[in-house]
This record gives C-alpha cells, structure tokens and sequence, in this order.
C-alpha cells in the first residue's frame, strides 16, 4: 500500500465540516468517495484539522492508504474532476508509511479574516466577519500577542466537548491591522474545538471596549467557557497551512 | 422633488439580473422596494448598465426621484439595512434635475477576469473563468487591443436583440495579465447586449488558437454573430464603474 499526503483547498460555505457525517456533504466523505473510485473499494481519509461547518481551507492536508499505482499529476487530476468546484486538490505526494495527517502535525495555521468599516462587501461576505468600525484595534494587537504560550485554553472551548487536556502551545498569535481588514493569524502545535473562534470572540469583544485586555490571565486561570467572548461565525476562519517535521 | 445618485456593488450570482423580471430577485426591483418605503410610495430606479443574470457590480449607477428628505448618510444606512448582503450601497448624492444614470452617462468600464493555470480556485469560482494553461496570451493581447475605436460591433451582440445601431465607440480595451489572472479592461461610450462576453469569449478562442487576430477586421466587416467566438460565462464580468460629466 502507498500512503499517500493530499493537499487541498475548500471554500466550506455548504459543507457540513471537514468530517463526515451522517446527515450532508462533508469534504471527507467526498474525497474518500472520490478516492474509493479510483481504488475500487473503500478508502479512509485523515484530515489534519477537522474543521467545522463554514469552516474553510487554503492548505488542508490528508493522509490516505491505497493500492492504485497512479502518479501524483493523474491522481489530482482525476480527483478534481470528481469532486465539487468548491473543494479543489492543489496536491498529491508519496509520503512515509508512518506519516498520519493529524499525528504527524508539528504546528496548523489559522487566519481569521475580520473586515472593519461602515460598509460590508457584497463579494466577501462568505469569507470574512465584518465587525463596523467602532474597534480598539491597538488594544485587541495587544490581547493577540498575550495567548503566545502554553496555557489553559479550557475557556476558549466549545462547551460539550470532552476534552480533559486543555492545555495547548501558541507559537506565534497576532493581529495584522490593513484597512479595512484585520487578520488575526495564529500557529500552534493543537487546537481545541472552536479554540480559535472564541479567542478571535473575545479579541473582538476587547476592541469593543466590553473588557479589558488585562483579564485574559484570569481567563486562563479560570477555564470557564462563559467568562470568554461569544465564539467568532465560521465565515471568517481558513486553515491555512499544516506543517510537519522534515 | 429631489434626484438621487446612487452607487452600488453587487454580487450578480443568485440573481436574475439588474432588471426587475416578472419571476426571480433583480437588483432593481430590490432597491425599488427598499427606496418605496422610504418613500411610501412607488420610486422607479434607472441604472446606468442593465446587467445580466449572473454578472456583477462594484460600481453601478442608479438614478430616483424621490419626496423624502433624509440626509445621505441616512439612506445608505437605510437602504442597506433593507437590502440582501450581497448589494450594498456605497454612495448616494444628490444630483441635478437633468441626471439620468443611463442617459447621463459618458463612459462604463467594464472588467472580465480569467483565470489561467491546471488548478482553479475553490474562493474564486463565482468571479471568474478558468480558462485553462494553454493560451497564448500574447495574441490575445493583441487582439484585445483592436477593439479600439469605433466599429460596427453586430458580430458582438446577442442574437434576438434588436438593437439597428449596432456601431460603438470603444476608448480603452486591454487584457492586463498578472498570473494566473489575465483580465480584461474595456471602456466605452456604450455597449450592445453581451457585447463584453462575445468579445471576450472571442478572446480566448483567439488565444487558443482557434482563430487568427488577422480576422478582427473581417467579423467587424460583416458583422455575423456565428463568425465570433462563443458568449463569455456571466460569472467572470464586473461593471466596474460609470463615468459623467462634471
């Protein structure tokens, strides 16, 4: 069997998520059916972020185990002529037997893209959160830079989820200010359920002036999902890049 | 009665075009409806480029008589709040008695985007026309070029309209390429129906070397809309914006 690493891009506006499920599309279930085609039998896709519904990806990557003997070029090909137009596969390598999309991961990157100013933009509005004007933006920079670090993300996870380790690693965690957008771009080694939504809720909430930047220790100390902001829509939030040791 | 200039950007894909039609979501009708009631009253909007089904805008231009006496600010405020997300209004003054959005109007710009290279892109699809790597851009450039001036354009129209002046003045008409975009800039004093798309779709059968540059002059000559290249998809195409006399 090769093992093969899939790079793809997906524009997660209809989806249901990156994972399948039982009920809509997943772009799981998609490229594993797409793949299934092309082997003749069942395949099983691991995706390295399991992004949620309106979620999108610039460099999702997957893992997969199949027999089919095709070279890289044929395989993106045929499977971009599968799958929808809102999910494309922008790669296809061999990689190691032991390379897992997900356990393999050294770090993910996420963006999310927040628009400011008065007026939205028709052309954008699947792909971004428009916040209006009113934003401390030198305050939310700030607060940005505070979650660099290993700390309790226990308030900055979906309530529900089980998860009993909550402490995780942020290598790099800023806020891009260009007019009208800031980018609020985060790198870490894992990330719990919508972690980056709701740390992206509160930094908003901070420039919005309904609390200060100094608290976030406490939201650390505390853990309590409702002390932190409201959790961030899907619309804005790309996983940009998953990078793995050499 | 005052006489409003308002300017609008649309996203053109879900609706059935700028004008109101007896079935489906126009861009017109909507901004009828959320300008009458302001007014409490019928307004009748003209718009400076009737666009199809499918095509955008970032710069429309609309003209209304209106009662009310509202401020600017407060009627895009208004009227945005009324409208769908993808039409927003960006500007509204007050214009003379004589204006007229469509009559008024000196020069449109018109824009169509292409997309070059194997891979399309999933965040793109609905902006623009993924022609594929082999075209020779070159000769397409060219060929863009000779549309300049004025020239009997009825190999450029939509078969069924029935528009007998069918000769146009075009000033500005270039393709910029920019990888893997390559798009198209025209502006002139007035177009035929689909006359940007035929030209267009001309265009890259040119640069697929499906037809020589050499025989502009001809389709210009005899004026068969069968001699032309095939009708440019919609998605790619942007009334960018109108210009008037001071």
């Amino acid at each position: 069997m090769r093992n093969l690493k899939i790079t793809l891009a997906y524009d997660g506006t209809r989806f249901v998520g990156w994972q399948r499920q039982a009920e809509g599309e997943s772009i799981q279930g998609l490229l594993e059916d797409a793949l299934a085609r092309l082997e003749g039998g069942a395949v099983t896709v691991h995706g390295a972020g399991r992004t949620d519904a309106g979620v999108h990806a610039l460099g999702q990557v997957a893992s997969a185990r199949v027999g089919f003997t095709h070279d890289s070029a044929t395989i993106v090909r045929s499977l971009n002529a599968q799958l929808p137009e809102d999910i494309r596969i922008t790669d296809v390598t061999d990689a190691p037997d032991t390379f897992h999309a997900r356990f393999s991961a050294r770090t993910k990157t996420y963006r999310y893209r927040l628009r400011t100013g008065d007026i939205s933009d028709p052309f954008d509005r699947a792909y971004v959160w428009h916040v209006g004007s009113r934003l401390n933006l030198d305050a939310m920079c700030t607060a940005a830079a505070a979650f660099v670090g290993t700390h309790d993300f226990a308030a900055f996870q979906s309530t529900g989820t089980e998860t009993r380790d909550t402490v995780r690693t942020i290598e790099r965690s800023q806020l891009l200010v260009d007019p009208p957008f800031a980018t609020y771009e985060v790198i870490g080694t894992g990330f719990l359920r919508h972690m980056v939504r709701a740390i992206v809720g509160t930094l908003v909430e901070i420039g919005r002036g309904w609390r200060p930047v100094s608290e976030l220790p406490a939201l650390f100390e505390n853990g309590r999902r409702a002390d932190a902001g409201a959790t961030a829509p899907a619309r804005g939030l790309f996983l940009v890049r998953v990078d793995y040791d050499e």
